[in-house]
């Protein structure tokens, strides 16, 4: 092991120590994105594993870099899933790009710190003008104003913290003890992230009311309007509904079009959480799924679920910045700057006041591949959905669970002498069968009673040949019983 | 320009238009770190200037990475405050040190997604361990766990969130409309997240009360009694106090050894926040600041601030991990995985559910400087700032504001001719005037009424050399007038 170059025991690292580094590193992500469909996608290991291989002290002197890079391969890697495999179908499959990462390399080296305008003018405008391109790329009308945050979670309570300032404004001040009880409305499908947004706001648990869903596991539109009038009858104060455009589970799609005017009428804010599927409304052929949403208050997208970029980052559209800044500015004097008002500053918009250079990536994402690249891939995704649909439809034995308008298909493997009971345990072990012998890796979800797989296509790597691997693997993991 | 190099339209990047870019980004950023410091710190732009430089919308087809790059080159960086120059003394100055920036990329690669353990081992094990190493390094007892946050501003909100679960556990399920009106007790120094927490949980402005500090900015402990006996009284429930080490404006110290018991008869959690100040307990002789810190329930320590990593990286430590799982935990069938008792799930300990492998870049700094390499270099920052002192104090005309723990310290130019409004003005024109001279750049704070620089070490490349032209620049503008 040889021993660290740096003559500098105060400074950082020598430059051409990062270089030499710098140019292994890079070796080592184009072989892994060359090769990663070789590895296992998710490891075979015990929980505690790594923890327990590793040493519990950072050391005392200094190490050099081969040395942690060799650990780095020979023991971080084995114990990693990978996001960024062509055969890994669990939760939503995204993909880190090049392009991606190549943005992710230069925000780490500028360090920016997008909290008021001065600290970083770049990543400040730069945010603003890919949020805006995605808006443009996805339809939304001119008064949608973009920032970008971690996690979908984080957009949607703020999304819903601007809500509470519309319907509640005393409680900024006061607090909610004095106030009339909040409440939010979404469907029985929404994601774990709406109940946790209203537990962390001061709503509670019974501050989400769960709006039954239809067939298609959509929220009923007749169902909200009941909830809405009933809550309004009893003294509870209406905040927010939130409609769902691609739910986790079975990514249904809520009748936001239906929902608008029955939240407009009952006067709340209207979110839409399309976290998912928000990408797929730069193409023309899904633009019912997508009919109404402009007429949301906010809007949450994913870039770094299904456009292409590592994650985090997360867009939220807002129309009403105004209120988001309601709820979230609160500028000490070590914070004001002479551009405090002609120049946007980003801590406004949210709880986080350090933000890195998310925009970069996306940046990167979005002109290397242009808007017609995004949208080819993105049909792609959705192509090659259709063709293990196609499989599943016509094998005897498995069966579809659920409507899929994207490019996530729910299904299972209903021998015919199983119960109920029966095939969930079956599919639950099927699944953990596949999962284990690294070929590819699955979620699960619950459909109306039922266990069902999970298989969400969104990795750029993904081709038919590795589908066809995959299913095969499900095939012998089911015959195994 | 050429054209780009896939011929798959669906696909990634090929990975040797990834390797080609990727040792064309690396040599950059080599460069970069090596010649930082000659580019003005921060750009002298107005608002917008990028902005109405770059089109309104994303390409429709493909660009070069060339192109891109040259656009980064050409228009971003210019557009850029330089947080990595070791002129960079504003706010707290920190570093991406070179080791930080190889985790970045490494992470960014992986694409690890660390919600539950199955989802990244490797990324919840790294962040267990690495949260361990910190701890050891700055002495914190075992029963401290830590998770890695993306701020300091949402590591405190999860804390008093767990506050909240711990004092008013009724809420979780009810909200707080029907419970007694909660209250938070920081200094009236505490940085603004604290407040914003508040409110964003529910409490409001008006749960937090700012308790007076001593004549050095401290929390003055018998004011913070008084305000607990005075609320309890009134019958508001006090929920958490909030002591700083290191507070934003000063960096004055919160006496926390005679805070803890304060808190401790009242039964109500105490938060600690170290965001900036942490790192200087692995050094002996500032252990006194810290006395009394393992008394409380959650601290925080942000590496991105003054431990050589990257942005975004937040220490949250807790001795009641069990709160803020109590106060997050919220698992769909869709997140329930077979690991569910046996491996930590990250997700359950804070409002993000999607996490990236921040651990990576922080094990690489730790492992490559070493807990004497780190020690070293926080003692050379604070020898430096000693040195700064020095100069301010030995000439006439300029005089210190406050107390100087650490590595920043807070003065003025004070010539004996003008009166107080006439030398805010003074002191905020030189400031403006060595800010846009691009030779250094410095933030401000209001010191009891009196505008003062703030001059913060923290960044790895910072010399004496530096240090001296920087003082040049302020004594030619402090003499223009
Ligand atoms: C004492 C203190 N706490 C918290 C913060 C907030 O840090 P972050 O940007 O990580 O939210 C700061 C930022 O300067 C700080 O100085
Ligand atoms: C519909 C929906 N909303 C929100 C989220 C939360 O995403 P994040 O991890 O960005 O918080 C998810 C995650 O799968 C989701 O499917």
């Amino acid at each position: 092991m040889s021993s660290p170059e740096t003559d500098d025991p105060t400074g950082d690292i020598h430059p051409e120590e990062f270089r030499r580094f710098g140019h292994e590193v890079v070796d080592w992500i184009a072989d892994y994105l060359a090769g990663v469909d070789r590895l296992p996608v998710m490891p075979d290991l015990e929980p505690g594993a790594l923890r327990t291989a590793l040493p519990d002290r950072a050391p005392e002197s200094p190490e050099s870099l081969e040395a942690v890079l060799a650990d780095f391969r020979e023991q971080v890697v084995p114990a990693t899933t990978h996001w960024n495999h062509p055969s890994f179908h669990a939760y939503f499959a995204n993909t880190a790009s090049g392009p991606g990462i190549l943005g992710e390399m230069l925000a780490a080296a500028l360090n920016a710190n997008a909290m008021v305008w001065r600290t970083s003018p770049s990543a400040t405008e730069l945010e603003e003008v890919v949020t805006d391109w995605v808006a443009r790329m996805l339809g939304l009308p001119d008064d949608f104003r973009g920032v970008i945050n971690d996690t979908a979670s984080s957009s949607s309570l703020y999304a819903l913290a601007a809500a509470r300032e519309m319907r509640l404004p005393e409680s900024w001040a006061s607090g909610l003890a004095g106030a009339p009880p909040g409440r939010i409305y979404t469907s029985e499908e929404a994601h774990s992230s709406i109940r946790k947004a209203a537990t962390t706001l001061g709503f509670g648990r019974d501050g989400v009311r769960a709006i039954a869903t239809d067939d298609d596991f959509r929220m009923r539109p007749d169902a909200l309007r009941d909830a809405l009038e009933d809550d309004r009858a009893a003294g509870v104060r209406p905040v927010a509904v939130v409609a769902t455009i691609g739910t986790t589970s079975t990514t249904a799609v809520d009748p936001v079009a239906d929902i608008a005017p029955i939240a407009e009428e009952a006067g709340v804010w209207l979110h839409v959480d399309a976290a998912y599927a928000g990408p797929m409304a730069a193409l023309p052929e899904f633009a019912a799924h997508f009919r109404g949403w402009e007429r949301a208050h906010s809007i949450v997208v994913n870039p770094h679920k299904w456009l292409f970029t590592p994650m985090d980052c997360s867009l939220l559209y807002c129309r009403r910045p105004d209120q988001l800044r309601a709820a979230f500015s609160l500028t000490p004097e070590y914070l004001r700057t002479p551009e405090l008002a002609s120049g946007t500053n980003l801590m406004d918009y949210g709880v986080s006041l350090g933000r890195r250079f998310r925009a970069l990536k996306l940046w990167f994402v979005l002109r290397r591949f242009g808007v017609d690249g995004m949208v080819s891939r993105l049909r792609e995704h959705v192509r090659l959905t259709r063709v293990v649909q196609g499989w599943v439809e016509a094998t005897p034995g498995w069966e579809v669970l659920a409507p899929c308008p994207f490019a996530t298909l729910i299904f299972r493997h209903a021998p015919a002498d199983l119960d109920e009971a029966a095939l969930d345990r079956h599919n639950r072990a099927l699944m953990e069968r596949v999962n284990r012998s690294g070929v590819a890796f699955f979620s699960h979800t619950e459909v109306r009673g039922r266990i069902g797989l999970r298989f969400s296509i969104g990795n750029l790597r993904t081709t038919e040949a590795h589908l066809r691997r995959t299913w095969g693997a499900l095939e012998s993991a089911a015959a195994e019983g």
